[in-house]
């Protein structure tokens, strides 16, 4: 078998065969196969495309291109989440002790990445003493008496993924449908999960900017699910504007507490019973999206849930004191205020620019190694479609370093767009693909 | 400017900029453009093309990557000529004599390259004391007294389309009208042409197998031709079986020693008059195709061809005596005859075929730096459309090793398909392109 055949073959929009794909996908990873070769391969994908057969053995052979995790020793069906990338996703941090508490076991490995905010590793970094180094046996037993560990990765997962992510970024070969898809499905099925409930993000501060799209990318990864034995199921969502209010660490944190509590922000609550709802139902704890749904109002209302959240962050070596006492968490040195410059509507918040000031607070990471600062943030004080009127507060920005706050502050005055036009909010949940 | 946002472009189908299309080839011949982002690009030309500005651009950033050749000592229009790969491919020897002997100055540089048989630097070298390394003084020299000289080229000449050619080879983007035509047009304009024309073969043995592809590259070629101020006339031949009989270096020679006397195959002649009559035309020594064709003719007719073809042997050290006693040239030890099978009529001569054969003989390179055998060859006895009777001889092989000899008469036999259908020869000029 020769690379070059197989380049030919799919630009000439043929079927690439299993063995094929796993001749690419192994000699690859092994540096037998150039970047060169992938890049013009992924450039053919690209035009051409891939059917749901290949795409499920692009993401098995992606999969098995390194570790894959063995949950085998955790009772019950292990349900993933997943998030097409957003801004201020405090899902994860919600969605844990959540599902944990109606019985779904979370088994959850993280890696730190790059990005706006940390990963969900750091987030839960923020809470004093709580440690995600966790040895394989610590932390299935952590799953099998609480119900819920979030660890950070360790092993060699997907080397494929992030060989050939990295050349697809240089090489302007990121936006292929069947290559996103088996990117995001071959990392969750590494990690061990049985089941896949994954949050399509749609609209200007998300991956894929328009519904068509996200639609597309939801019945790809359901479909791949299908074809390997992962029950998938996928929720388009609006990405808009930032999810809740908080962007940083610490604060999501903080977000999260109050939406176990059941006052968190609306938008927030909702978008965490619809996925769980899902994953209810995948991991067979409820016969229906609505039973699901409801079961988890309820885990929230009686105070379970949040009674979790402390059983969870008891057993990772963290302060469940920070649950009853926000104040707890890492604090900034200083809040400055942003104020609405005349009256009107807000038309549109830029959760992108809002992700990258948050970064240059310091609050995300740049490159590899970056340390980051869990207590900095900006927390929205107005939505899409809140009236506001001339000096009212639009956002608070928690800050450390304020040599450039006026800055800083510009910035995040201009994220938010105030016009005169009396406008709505976005639907949140646009569709469920299953 | 960034070759990420150059690929992106490409991919989404914009026309790129002279700016552009400079910057990557620059940077990509100077090695900070690495060979994966420049597959994924050409990839994208693949699918997408690029129209006759962007090709000229490329053709002309390819052409100024390295020493581009000063013929401008040179009194006259110097009309280059570039087939397009064939096998037996004798018309370079015939046609530098003879447009020579009708007042085109002819300053060839030639790569040996590899390939069935030698380039026409080693079909030169056949020839008893012919010596092609020569220096620019002495090349210049030449060509203004004698009309003629072709030389093993030194310098380096298009190096970005060296290194674009091998990258594409490895990774199926090759067949690309655009880069095709941009490659070939590069090397002659690098090369000191004033004009050009162009032989694309086309058919089996050639490399644009349809008769639609090939006058989409000639017409290609023409155009960027016409936007780089290079008058160029593309002629589209048949290459269905090889040109005239012999292939092998010092059997073409001897077969264009017969063709400059107007004894040589039909064919041949045919394809070096109709050529030559263009490079009249472009170097305006001939008012149109007719006259040029009858003065060639008669340049033949009344032997001035030929001692032109002397003249040309002389300056350049060889042994002209070669011309009128061709037992002078280098000779195999064996004559190996290939006889018929059956009765019937030539259905097919497999040119790729009998050029590998070739190569297998010694006559050709596999890789950089092989030797060459000069005496050995085949020489065809029958052509596409000829009548046999069984035991009737179909070629001689030219052999030095007999080792494998029957292994090759075998080869040469399969080659010659014989068939009951009564059968036309193909035409041979089937467009002339300006």
């Amino acid at each position: 078998m020769r690379a070059y055949d197989i380049i030919y073959k799919k630009r000439e929009g043929f079927k690439l065969s299993k063995e094929e794909i796993d001749f690419l996908i192994q000699e690859y990873t092994r540096g037998q196969i150039p970047d060169y070769q992938m890049s013009a391969w992924a450039m053919a994908v690209f035009f051409k495309g891939m059917d749901s057969e290949e795409t499920s053995h692009l993401t098995m052979a992606m999969a098995k291109s390194g570790d894959i995790i063995d949950l085998s020793e955790i009772r019950g069906i292990k349900v993933d989440k997943h998030s097409s990338g957003g801004v201020g996703d405090t899902t994860t941090l919600v969605l844990a002790p959540l599902v944990a508490a109606a019985g779904i076991p979370v088994a959850k490995m993280s890696g730190r990445g790059l990005g706006h905010t940390g990963g969900t590793i750091d987030k839960l970094e923020s809470i004093p003493g709580f440690k995600t180094e966790l040895d394989r046996r610590d932390f299935i037993n952590i799953v099998n008496s609480t119900g819920v560990a979030v660890a950070g990765q360790t092993g060699n997962l997907t080397p494929a993924d992030k060989k050939l992510y990295s050349l697809r970024d240089v090489t302007a070969t990121v936006d292929s449908i069947p290559l996103i898809a088996s990117s995001i499905m071959s990392k969750k099925i590494a990690g061990g999960a049985d089941g896949i409930v994954l949050d399509v993000k749609t609209g200007r501060g998300a991956f894929m900017e328009n519904l068509e799209d996200a639609r597309k990318l939801a019945r790809a990864m359901v479909e791949i699910g299908r074809q390997v034995q992962r029950k998938t199921i996928a929720v388009i969502t609006d990405m808009n504007q930032p999810l809740g209010y908080a962007v940083g660490n610490a604060l999501e944190v903080k977000e999260a507490i109050d939406t176990l509590g059941g006052h968190g922000p609306e938008d927030l609550e909702e978008l965490c019973l619809t996925l769980g709802a899902n994953m209810l139902v995948i991991g067979e704890k409820a016969t229906d999206f609505e039973e699901g749904y409801n079961k988890l109002k309820d885990l929230i209302e009686t105070g379970k849930a949040l009674e979790k959240f402390k059983e969870f962050i008891k057993a990772q070596k963290g302060n469940p004191d920070v649950v009853d006492n926000k104040e707890l968490l890492p604090r900034a040195n200083n809040i400055i205020a942003v104020k609405a410059n005349n009256d009107g509507y807000v038309q549109q918040i830029d959760a992108r620019e809002i992700g990258l000031t948050v970064m240059s607070l310091g609050g995300g990471r740049e490159k590899k190694g970056d340390r980051i600062d869990p207590a900095v943030g900006i927390v929205l004080k107005k939505k899409m479609g809140d009236k506001v009127n001339k000096d009212e507060l639009l956002a608070e920005i928690h800050i450390n370093d304020t040599t450039n706050s006026e800055e800083v502050k510009e910035r995040v005055q201009k994220a938010i767009i105030i016009g005169q036009e009396k406008n709505k909010r976005n639907k949140l949940i646009y569709e469920i693909i299953e």
